[in-house]
């Protein structure tokens, strides 16, 4: 089936962040493709990536990338599409780098910023499923399982006595 | 029309924030309501709105606070729809409280932060449209529009010399 | 007999650091409950848990959270007894962001902020016994005791000569 | 009537930020006393008043303090009362010192720390309200009143059409 | 004669601040350009600048931008010139996320950071000014002078007694 | 011989760092005492320590702290020796509120503060030899023959080819 | 008589700063000389300054400045006299670059530094006033008198009632 | 042949982040020297060599720093070459403190700053040999292999699928 969401990142060593948000995609159904992308080792390509996004039948971009994040803010500027951004944990400042490059944008081009590292990208993974299943029934409903199976087994195994 | 995004603040003092994301929306001819609704003061209201949030029509929520700003992680606890929340410039700590408070979610319940302040809160508006967009070809042409209106306005008065 | 102290905390992986609450509270003989409740995964009983407190005896509640930690403040503005808040150690950013989301609460929900991490959940233990012991001289003794033993053990052990 | 809350601080430049904790006293009909007390230029009298705290009758201690703010922390080495610290706003670092130094005690001694500034004031005020409501009924009602009027004031003027 | 340095910034209000590298630049007598060019609003017309200017002749391009500054890590994954990055001091945060999104870039894209605002600006012109120095003696003996004229100007006034 | 130096910390796991100035202080023969001597659990000894310092003949008080450091702040507050501030590595903020909680002291009682850790702990001995070594020649030849050590050391390793 | 601090400062701009530094050495009768030195601009000149102070009969430096504040250090470097880093409100930052630039220096060349600002440079007064006062009992006593004189002032008008 | 770029460090342990300065160097066959330089404890060493640099045939210094990092700024003070200064990743704060003492330099003296630890230097390296290129073709070919390279093995294995 035809890719939803496009997921990128700046290096290969993003993949191990990433993969969290990809592991959700597969477990909600949702399609998606998942590539490197550099901003500023293969800025042409990204260029390319981005623009032909929607016509490719993309809905939604995740793009992860760390220190000075330039990646989904770029991205952003050549797609209409939303674009989704994981600040990955960086070597020296912990990622807090990652997430001003990334959320700071300016007013015109917006990014929807997620948490620094792992958690960010499971919820990017979710985010994209809420962009479309706000559209999608089925999606929505896949939501509201896993979100219940989440509110189960807090209350499951919480009881800490 | 039904509107299809809710805009909500913590406090009647985050309007002077939170309009640009309303001016956004009415410049792209998107519906929406707009409401205080604080986590803090008013928390079953706040329950109340987001659980019935989809079932009204909304397809997603903008939500603004400051400070410990626990309105849009809270919001989005309570439905599947893509909560948008914007970090309002705070008194002692300019926004970067409201931003961690915001973005740091834990894995599990997205929030899709923009930056501090009116250009995250013209990005919100933005990225709602940017949603809608990925579904509904009037609104994404008008951001075609617009993007290309602002890459003009650069070329016509960028020229310093 | 009562719990007069309810500690709660965000995750199971929370308990790691919220058990030093839980030591000084058995150690000072103050009968307590412990439960997870996650405000962003079980929201409702969150909001119940925190509604029910008073009624069910307790007169404090310790809660603990990282990251953006909004336990602490949601289950404030569901009670008017004391919240005791525990900034967890996050992964990123070493509880920088627990400790502004739990201390930057907006004027008119307060929640007792201690410090980041383990420290914290002693001193929340501690907290509690003070607000106890202020009505109780049992605890209020048990307290002059535990201090002065700190005192002898600083002054017996601290000559490093 | 006696005190039972004792507000202090470490200038009289502090009462500006500290006078809004006395201001939720005197609504909420608590007796307080207040005064200056540094603990650097008057480390003596602070000994004293803090030692002599308890058997004065005061229930708890509100103290405010900015920069290296060590008054909330050092008054809770001299006392088993629960001590509540303010992050009074400073010069260079609009409290983010203040924070620190009042949030990060060692465990053993806890200090209750609210917000930066004018909501850490009002926060106090709520905080040293809410101890004493746990024991007093009268108090609680009166917190609950205030916490009724607060939604109430939300739902009546927070409908921005 | 043709420009040797191109002057550029991601939006006109980054003028103020960019006019001091120009002072520089017409002080020292060296050749240049200037123009908004916006990393978001014109990503196009940011690559064919970049990608153009040492075939136009330019030796360095001083590139500023604030906030999630992408402006100067993006002209320089387009060119081999050097590129000074100035981050223009932002509204929320002063600089700080402008200095790290600049600053932080990756092994492999180099640009030279400066510091945030007027001061960086200045330097910038004058970092320009070095990279030609070293194969200018003109240039150099000018900026010679200027150092002279800096420490004379520190002798003769320093004196506060 | 007498103490001239009287280096203190708040706990014993302060000594891995504050043995490093005694260290310095014992290389340059300079007679010191060392204790632990806690503002918060010890409160009453660290005044009379501090009080009596300057009568038992000490000429400076080197005191490490970390976390909410209130130890060197306070015993500046009870005598008019010079008294130098080390912040120890604190285990959440890596020293960071160490550092803030002993430098931003209010004008009135100052703190001589180094760098945070072992760096720190070696200038507080150095900077105590500095003291006296200018009003007592051997110590200054001492730390003229130490200095140049290390200017020779650089010299003849530095050469890295 | 012959001047026993030295009041260096990084540049005109920073007088209005380090004037609370003799103001503090005025009061307290301790002879002085004040001059604009500059690391940067004037780094010849600094070394000499630096290298000479003891012989010229200096007792201590204390030097203030702003940004990536060198002057400190740099003097350090150069004397073994004990030198008082002052670090200037800088511009962007609020000083926290000074504050870094000042206090993180390596083992081997200390710098005693005190508060952002203001309060920074009253306390480089006093402990200058301290370094001497160690030696020299009639500072003792005027800083004994200033610290009681303090304290009177805080019991006189600290009665808030 | 001739050394043109000079690559200086503030003590051996920075040479674990400064060899891949090195390292690049090499690869683009730029002839250099390295040795280590101590701002702090052989000041006089690195006004020489700084003043030298120029007449010895450098075109640009690459200076890396930890903590608080005098080096860069003190050699670009002493020289009209481009000096490029790399923050080397401190014990305590990562190189935050290493960042702003490199970057804040004040209007007069350049510093072109990279980024914190190893990706930075290996962006001096490049930064240097950009310097070069801009005058030198077959350096700019090589930079442009290079960035060639770099983009081929991203679109060679960037494919994730």
């Amino acid at each position: 089936m035809e890719a939803q969401v496009g997921v990128i990142m700046g290096s290969t060593s993003d993949w191990e962040t990433m993969k969290h948000a990809v592991d959700v995609l597969e477990e909600l159904e949702i399609p998606y493709e998942k590539q490197v992308v550099s901003a500023h080792r293969t800025p042409d390509y990204m260029f390319e990536y981005a623009a032909s996004a929607k016509e490719r039948g993309l809905k939604t971009i995740i793009a992860g990338a760390g220190g000075a994040a330039h990646l989904p803010g770029m991205a952003a500027s050549k797609t209409t599409l939303p674009v989704i951004g994981v600040p990955v944990k960086s070597n020296a400042l912990n990622g807090m780098d990652s997430l001003l490059s990334i959320a700071q944008m300016p007013g015109g081009v917006p990014v929807a910023t997620t948490a620094i590292g792992r958690s960010g990208a499971v919820n990017a993974g979710l985010l994209a499923a809420r962009f479309l299943g706000a559209f999608d029934e089925t999606i929505a409903e896949r939501l509201e399982q896993r979100s219940e199976a989440m509110r189960q087994k807090v209350m499951e195994t919480g009881d800490l006595s």
